[in-house]
C-alpha cells in the first residue's frame, strides 16, 4: 500500500476557492488500475499559510508510478489550479510506503518493513 | 473524518530499529472511541534523515482530542521510543481535517469544507 501526498500552502482567506477546485473538478481517478481512495485534508495554519494536502491510496507504488506515466495523468495535470493559481511556490510531492497497518480491531499486519 | 500524523526524521541506518520499535509495540489504539485505523508511513529521503510519518485516521477530531486527554495516551507516551533515541529531533505533529472524500467506485462526498 502507498499513498501518495502532495502538499500545498494555501494563502489565508483563499480556503474556500482552493477546496472549491477540488470539489467541483472531474474525478476519473477511480478508472486507475489500483487506485484506493482520495482524501483532499485541511491542515494547520502555518506562518503565512494554511496547509493543505491531497492523499491518494494506492494499492502498491508500482500502481502510482504507472498512472504518473498515464496519458490520463497528463490530462489531469495539464490545466491544473485553472487560470488563477490559489498556493504559494509549488506543490510539495511526499510518497509513503506503509511499513505497518492496525485496522478498527487492533488486526497488527506488517507490509513493506525496511529491508 | 480526522488525520492525525506525527513526522520523524530518521537518521539513515536506524530504519530498521525505528519500525521495530512500531511494529513490536502493544497497540490498545483500536480500543478508544472513534479510532479507524493506524499506519506507519515511510516516507522519501531527505538531506540528512529518512521522513516516517505516523498516520491516524479518526471518525472525528472530536474524538481524537478526547484520546489526547485520556489516561491511555498518557501511559502510551510516557515511555515512547525507549531509552535509544532513533530519531533526529522532536517528532512534528500535524492534524488534518478531510475536506473532500473519492472512494474507490469514484463516489464524491465533501465532508468538512471551509466555512
Amino acid at each position: 500500500m502507498y499513498i501518495a501526498m502532495n502538499r500545498f500552502k494555501v494563502a489565508p482567506g483563499a480556503e474556500k476557492d482552493f477546496e472549491q477546485v477540488w470539489i467541483t473538478r472531474e474525478v476519473n481517478l477511480h478508472k486507475e488500475p489500483g487506485f484506493v481512495s482520495f482524501h483532499l485534508l485541511r491542515g494547520p495554519t502555518k506562518d503565512d499559510h494554511v496547509l493543505y494536502s491531497s492523499h491518494t491510496v494506492w494499492r502498491s507504488f508500482a500502481d502510482f508510478e504507472a498512472w504518473t506515466k498515464s496519458e490520463s495523468f497528463r490530462k489531469s495535470h495539464s490545466g491544473a489550479g485553472g487560470s488563477k493559481k490559489l498556493y504559494l511556490g509549488h506543490p510539495e510531492f511526499e510518497g509513503f510506503e506503509v511499513v505497518q497497518e492496525v485496522g478498527p480491531d487492533g488486526t497488527k499486519s506488517v507490509l513493506a518493513a525496511a529491508e
